[in-house]
C-alpha cells in the first residue's frame, strides 16, 4: 500500500511540475541547497543515529566510509545542487521542426520523462544528488535507499521536501520510500502505471535483482571491468602514467582499469616496470601463464579474475598475441564500461574505438575521465553500461525524452 | 538448446556487420529485395500452406486476410527494401565533438544496437521489414514470428539469408525461429548475454507478456487509442472532416481514433452533424449520458470503453466542461500514442501539445498520420509508446545507440 500511494503522489506531483518553469525549477535547487546547509545538524544527528547502528552490526569500515556525512559533505551536496541549477535547461528544447510536402509541420520537443526511480546503497549523498538532477529535468523522484542509511536520507529527503514547498512546488516531487523491506522494493518495480525508469545504484547483485525483477523500464548504471591495452608502439612512459592513474587514483570507482593487457612484443621491456611501480602503489598483480613465464612469483590469475571487478588495489595482466586478441578478450570479459588502448597508430586507435562494444572508448588517456563532469556534461546520475536511451555518463538531458507535435490546418490524411 | 545458439550466432554475426561499410549494407538490401522477387513462388507457396492450415484450424478471416502474401505484396516488400536502402546512413555519423580544457577530445558516435528480436503476430511482411531496417542500421536479427505464419517467414527469411551471402556477408544476420512454441520465445526473453533490445510487434496481450517476462530490454510499441478533442471554438467542417479520417480511413490501425471527446458550448451545434457523418461511414457511436442528453438512440459508452482501442468502426463520444478535463480524461485513458486537439486558439494548442502525455500530439489535423514515412522519417519498424530511448515512430535511426571516443595524449586524471 505505502508504495502504491508514494507512486501516485508521484504521478501527480510530476504533471504539475512538467508545467514549472526552468526558472523556477532553478529557484527550487537553489532553496534546496540552502535547505540542506541550515538543517546541517539535523542531517549529521540521522547519518550519526545511522552510522552507530550499522557499526553496532558489524558493517565493514569500508562501507561505513560510504555512510558517514559531515558537515563537509553536506556543504558539498549543497554546492553540487547550486551546480546543477547553473546547467542548462534540459527541457523545453524544440530539437528540431521539418515541413512535410502536403504543409503538416512537424516538430520535436524535449520533455521530462515524469517519474523516476532510483533504488540504491548506502550513500546518502545520492538522495541529494540525484533529487537535483530529476527536479532540473522536470521530473519527480521516488528514493528508495538501503535500510542502513534509511535516517539520513529521510533527513535530507525532509529538508529538500520543505524546499519544494518554499518554492511554491509540491512536495511530492521528492520522495523517500520510508520503508526499506525487500518486500516493499520489488513493489516499487512493477509500478509501470505510475514509474517510466526505474536506476539502480550499487553493486552487482542490487542492479541483477532489478534489471530480472523490474517491469518498469530499467536503466543498468555501472559495474566497470575496465581494461588498458598497452600495444607494441605505444609509449612506454605514458603508458606507466596512465596504467598507475587508471588503477590507483580511486581504485573503489567502477571507471578504474582493473586489467592491464600487454602485447606480447613489448612485455620483455615494459612488464617489469610497469609491475614495479604497481608495487610501488601497493597493487597487487595477478598474471596470466604468459606473463608469468617472463615475470615469475606473481600470484596466477584464474578465469575467475577477467571477469571481476575488483574495486580495489588488485589488477590482473595479460598477454596478447595481436591488437585482434585484445579486442576479442575485452569484448568477452568487459562490462562495457570504459576501454583504452595506448598506441601511437591512428589506424590501430581508430579499429579499437570501432569494435570495442563499450560507453567509453579511449585513445592514450586514463578510464578515469568517464565521468559526467570530467566529459563536460554536468553531474551525473549514474554511469549507464547499456545501450538503450543512454550511455555511458547520465547528465540531467538524459533524463528527458521527446515527444513529437504536428501542426496541421485541417489536415487529413489520403 | 535452439534459442541459445540463434543468439550466440547473431552475436557473432553482429561484431562481422558493425564493421561493414554502409556500400556493402546498401548492396545487401537490393541483393535482398531481388531474392525475394526471385523466389516469389516458393514464398507464395510456402503462405499456401500457412493459408490452407490456418483455415482448416478456423481462424477469422480478418487474420487471415493479414496473413496472405500475393505477388503484389512481395513486389512491395521488395520495393520497401530498395527504399530502406536509399535512406541516409543510420551509423558511423559523429554526433558531435568538443574538447575539454585539459585538452581531452571527447566525441559521440553512432553505432548500432547489435543484436535485435522482434516478437511478431501473424504478418509475414513484418520479416522483410525488420530485417530491412536492421540491416540498414547495422545490426544482426532474430525474428520470432507466430505459428501461424510460420511457413511464409521461414522462406522470406531463406530468400534474404541467401541474399546476404551473395553480397558476402554471414548469413546469420537475419536468422528466423524455426519453433514457434511459447517456452522458446520465454528463452528468447532471457538472453541478456546476447540480445540487446527486444521488439514486440502484435496486440496488446504479446506486448504485455514480453514486458513482464522479459530481462532483455524491451521497448514497447503500438496500442492506440487515440483521442479527437473538439473545443469550443474548432472549425466545425473541418473538424468532422478529421474525425471523419481519424476514424475511417483505416480503423483497424493504431493511430486511428477511438475517442472523441466535445466541448459541452459546441456538443448541440456539432453533435447531430458529426454522428450522421459517423453513421453514413457505418460507424457505430457509443456515448456518455451527457452526449445522450443531447442526442437519444445511442448506445451507452460503459467505463470500460474509454480504456479500450476497439481498431473497428466505433467510437464513443464524450462531453466535457474544459480543455482540462479533457486532457485529464485523455492522459487517464490513453495510451500516450497519438492525441489531436481541434481548435482556433493558439493557447489551447499549445496547453494541449504541452500536456497530453503522448508520442504525438496534433493541433487541427488528423491522428493518421502518425507514422515513419508520414513523418519524413522513412520506413518504420513500429511506433514506440513508451518514453525510454526512442518514442513515436521508430526508423533505422531508433535501431542504434552512441558510444562516447575520447582521444587523449597521456592524459591522466587529477
Amino acid at each position: 500500500m505505502v508504495i502504491t500511494e508514494i507512486c501516485q503522489r508521484a504521478k501527480v506531483a510530476s504533471a504539475e511540475l512538467a508545467k514549472v518553469s526552468a526558472e523556477v525549477r532553478n529557484k527550487a535547487l537553489y532553496n534546496m541547497a540552502d535547505a540542506l546547509e541550515k538543517n546541517c545538524s539535523t542531517i549529521l544527528e540521522a547519518n550519526t543515529k545511522d552510522v552507530e547502528s550499522a557499526r553496532a552490526k558489524g558493517v565493514k569500515e569500508a562501507l561505513i566510509d560510504r555512510l558517514v556525512v559531515d558537515k563537509k559533505r553536506v556543504n558539498s551536496m549543497a554546492s553540487n545542487l547550486r551546480e546543477v541549477a547553473k546547467l542548462p535547461d534540459a527541457v523545453g528544447e524544440i530539437v528540431k521542426t521539418w515541413t512535410r510536402p502536403n504543409g503538416l509541420i512537424i516538430g520535436l520537443l524535449r520533455v521530462p520523462l515524469g517519474v523516476i526511480g532510483i533504488i540504491y546503497e548506502s550513500r546518502p549523498d545520492v538522495t541529494s544528488e540525484a533529487s537535483g538532477l530529476c527536479i532540473k529535468s522536470g521530473n519527480a523522484i521516488i528514493l528508495r535507499g538501503g535500510s542502513d542509511a534509511i535516517n539520513s536520507n529521510m533527513a535530507i529527503g525532509n529538508s529538500l521536501r520543505t524546499a519544494l514547498e518554499e518554492t511554491g512546488l509540491n512536495k511530492n516531487i521528492i520522495q523517500v520510500v520510508p520503508v526499506t523491506d525487500r518486500a516493499q522494493a520489488e513493489k516499487l518495480m512493477t509500478m509501470r502505471e505510475y514509474v517510466d525508469v526505474l536506476i539502480p545504484r550499487g553493486g552487482a547483485n542490487l542492479i541483477k535483482t532489478v534489471v530480472e525483477k523490474s517491469t518498469v523500464p530499467v536503466i543498468e548504471t555501472g559495474t566497470g571491468n575496465c581494461h588498458i591495452y598497452v600495444e607494441e608502439d605505444a609509449d612506454l612512459s605514458c603508458a606507466i602514467d596512465i596504467v598507475i592513474n587508471a588503477k590507483c587514483q580511486r581504485p573503489g570507482t567502477c571507471n578504474a582499469a582493473e586489467k592491464l593487457i600487454v602485447h606480447k612484443n613489448v612485455a620483455k621491456q615494459f612488464l617489469p616496470k610497469v609491475i614495479s611501480a604497481l608495487n610501488l602503489n601497493g597493487v597487487e598483480v595477478r598474471a596470466d601463464q604468459k606473463t608469468m613465464d617472463l615475470i615469475p612469483n606473481l600470484k596466477l590469475a584464474v578465469e575467475e579474475d577477467w571477469g571481476t571487478e575488483y574495486l580495489d588495489l588488485i589488477i590482473a595482466i595479460k598477454l596478447v598475441d595481436s591488437l585482434d586478441e585484445a579486442i576479442a578478450h575485452i569484448n568477452k570479459y568487459g562490462t562495457k564500461h570504459s576501454e583504452s588502448i595506448l598506441t601511437k597508430d591512428f589506424n590501430k586507435a581508430l579499429k579499437f574505438i570501432n569494435e570495442v562494444d563499450a560507453a567509453a572508448v579511449y585513445w592514450n588517456a586514463s578510464t578515469r575521465f568517464t565521468d559526467g563532469n570530467q566529459f563536460g556534461l554536468g553531474a551525473e546520475i549514474g554511469i549507464s553500461t547499456q545501450k538503450l536511451h543512454a550511455r555511458g555518463p547520465m547528465s540531467a538531458q538524459q533524463l528527458t525524452t521527446t515527444k513529437f507535435f504536428i501542426l496541421g490546418r485541417g489536415h487529413i490524411r489520403q
